[in-house]
């Protein structure tokens, strides 16, 4: 997931808050006791169930990464495809342009600091930020100058910048993300991943070093999306482990520091790729659309398996667990297996685009890709009014320990262009302590997923995409 | 450090268990008023001081990794004894022959496997053990066998070993570790490290992969020391990530998977290097002599901070705050600097060698290397009637929160032989629950370092150090 929400706390429902309004609330009839008989009856198959862990599974080692434009995002296309296809649904590939960035060898190395021993070097742990450019073909070398912020930036101004590599040292606030708030903490630190290249290119700085926007204690770079702007001249870029930013501003502190730099990726045409569409039609509105959807892409480092195999997967089991125990949604349920999340979100407004007249049948809209730990419940962004509307919803998945839903003004980046235009909009929610100590890295593997907590993701997004597919009423929207 | 230690639990002495003893016991004078005073001023002071800290800052961050061999680790051994000659000592460089083994580079990815994407590899992290040979130039190819110890190879036996790439996938126990026995984990996990080629290659295999012995949970590979035997054909060894390992041993369990294997390790001819010996000389016995050290050299992937910088300046302290505070000890304190303690034990053999016939005189020994977090107290090797003379120690010790001895039969390699031949050895002593997720992998940085903590440490040393040179009677031993 690219994108971060700072928590509104506009409105928190939970169950208790619901058993406490006033007894004389006209009351409408949301759902009928078979439909609160069955989603019980779904919530208690996918605790039990190990579809989800399997497709993760599948998905992350036998597939692997699977980055925009990859011969294995297309293999996870057609995977994801034919397992939907599998369950009876009706499965489309909606096409969409994809940027095509591949990483190549990527080396940094200190060449001088205070201290050195003679004729040696000192390596650095970094990783290319997806999109940059390379470096000329035997690297570049240059002095480092570290900033704090990007107003340390225009204090130092031209003079101090130009024909230098910056490091920019904004740190990810631990603090922060130990309290819970891990998307805040990853959103501070995120605005230098994107424009720090930018930023320092302004400067006449030949190289843009982040300090990595994430919790890795275990000197891993977190990688992730940058962007150029026209007009500004286009300068490569990494993410440094925090170890190695520590480092560098240290002996910076004491004296000249000297870093050469080598990145090869390569940025090729953009390449045909799809979202996986897969309806299972719903009985009484089929024309009205509930999605649960999550991300195929993944960045390159890992195995995409927290970010978002898992997304994938639990959103898989929806339709898996409706048809195991033969029950039809009223209206449809979508599932969508987004492509391109990571880096140009093309999936998420191509599908915008295509419906655009439609927006008003979709009644809501899942989006799995905040984390994959033990699910609090889910977030909303949508009308405060219709939260009452979720009290039978919360109701069963209280006794999961996911019956909390917070308002947020984005739940997602995928749903982000239907949450605009006014669709209901939801994604399972957590803490967050754990979730950024992989995210982007190389240590996205299958080991990562808890397969209880998988399984209570899968039950909430079932429970959910079928309560709100059956619901008796329409949502305030 | 490379041996391990299993809990004897003989005896552990606190200072509320000595206060328990029968009023009646003849108490021997061990020590006055004044020395008690002198060592809670060494406590204060080392409490309170940066200088260990700036130490292993320097150690780590400006002279990095310090393989035995290396230009860093010659840098190191001048450093230091530069260092041990401000405070006014007397140095000297013991000179001893080294192994010269050089990383080179090291890549490995799945080539073939159950539902791989045509056409694509799948990147697994691992590192060359210490002492590895290389593979063939151009790398080689091979299926996988994994096996969960050695009584499953010979089970397997040749034919289906014969021409294979073997993996150890023993796993490091993490419950163990959790509960504070991270040196016990660690020792169940190692021999499959040291001894996984020579056990592979008796069946005809091409390469042994490990499971890393250690509980990075960051995709990280741990190396360290491996063996080889003679008439047994050597092959190339390496740590996988634990990650990695735990793929393989899944896509292994679906199919057959082949692995490209490249490692280019070097071992070049013995080099010099030196133990860095400096003695602060004692008043009244200056021929006994009481050691604190630490080892200078690290492995070659992190920066060597708290595997050993951390007791290389610990140990460095000791001097410093006696000769901050004017304080000169009994007998001698001898800070050594050991070399190869990694790969070898060259330095620790040498210097045994050199003092064989000066054992009775080695009052004490103390080796820092067992990680550098809040210590409990020390480990002592030795005889447990010498326990009771440690009580005053322990008390001025109890108000740091480091109050209690324990009876172990090592407590590090690099005294070990001097433990051997009955020199009563200490060491600071830990709960090793966070030990092992960093140790011999890169992100061995000066970041681990908690200053605070680091400080306890150096107060552990020097306040025991300084109690041992100044004990009023001879220990049993």
């Amino acid at each position: 997931m690219k994108t971060y929400f700072f928590l509104l706390s506009v409105f928190i429902i939970t169950v208790s808050a619901i058993a406490q309004q006033p007894a004389g609330s006209p009351t409408p009839v949301l759902y009928s006791d078979k439909t609160i008989q069955e989603m019980k009856k779904i919530q208690k198959a996918a605790l039990a169930s190990d579809y989800g862990l399997n497709q993760v599974r599948h998905i992350s080692n036998n597939i692997g990464p699977r980055l925009s434009g990859s011969a294995q995002a297309e293999q996870a296309v057609q995977y994801v495809a034919a397992e939907m296809r599998k369950l009876g649904l009706d499965v489309r590939l909606q096409k969409v342009m994809v940027p095509h960035w591949v990483r190549g060898e990527e080396k940094a190395e200190l060449v001088e600091w205070p201290g050195m021993a003679p004729a040696t070097t000192q390596k650095i742990v970094l990783a290319a930020l997806g999109g940059s450019i390379a470096t000329p073909a035997d690297g570049l070398t240059a002095d480092v100058v570290v900033v704090n912020s990007f107003e340390d930036l225009a204090t130092l101004g031209r003079d101090k910048i130009q024909g230098k590599i910056i490091l920019f040292n904004n740190k990810y606030d631990r603090e922060m993300a130990a309290s819970g708030f891990g998307g805040a903490a990853y959103g501070q630190a995120v605005a230098y991943r994107f424009g720090g290249a930018v930023a320092a290119a302004r400067f006449g700085a030949v190289a843009a070093l982040v300090r990595s926007a994430g919790a890795s204690q275990n000197r891993l770079a977190h990688t992730g999306a940058m962007g150029y702007q026209d007009g500004v001249e286009k300068i490569p870029t990494a993410a440094v482990s925090f170890e190695d930013a520590d480092t560098i501003a240290d002996l910076v502190s004491q004296g000249p520091v000297r870093l050469h730099l080598l990145l090869t990726p390569q940025t090729l045409p953009d390449a045909p790729s799809y979202n996986v569409i897969a309806d299972l039609k719903g009985s009484e509105r089929p024309d009205e659309v509930v999605i649960v959807s999550g991300h195929l892409d993944s960045w390159d480092l890992g195995r995409g398996a927290i970010d978002d195999g898992a997304g994938v997967a639990v959103s898989m089991e929806t339709p898996f667990i409706l048809k195991q125990l033969g029950l039809q949604p009223k209206r449809t349920i979508r599932f969508i297996a987004w492509m391109n999340e990571e880096n140009g979100g093309r999936g998420s407004a191509g599908y915008a685009e295509e419906q655009k007249n439609k927006m008003a049948n979709h009644f809501g809209a899942i989006e799995a890709d905040l984390g994959a730990s033990h699910p609090v419940g889910f977030v909303f962004a949508g009308k405060q009014e219709a939260l009452p509307f979720f009290t039978p919803i919360l109701n069963v998945l209280w006794s999961q320990g996911a019956g909390i839903a917070q308002v947020q003004a984005n739940v997602g980046s995928d749903v982000g262009p239907m949450t605009q235009q006014g669709v209901p909009s939801f994604a399972p929610y957590f803490d967050q302590r754990t979730y950024f100590l992989y995210h982007h890295t190389a240590a996205d593997t299958f080991d990562k997923i808890v397969p209880k907590e998988l399984a209570e993701n899968a039950s909430v997004v079932a429970v959910l995409a079928y309560g709100l597919a059956n619901l008796e009423q329409p949502l305030p929207r």
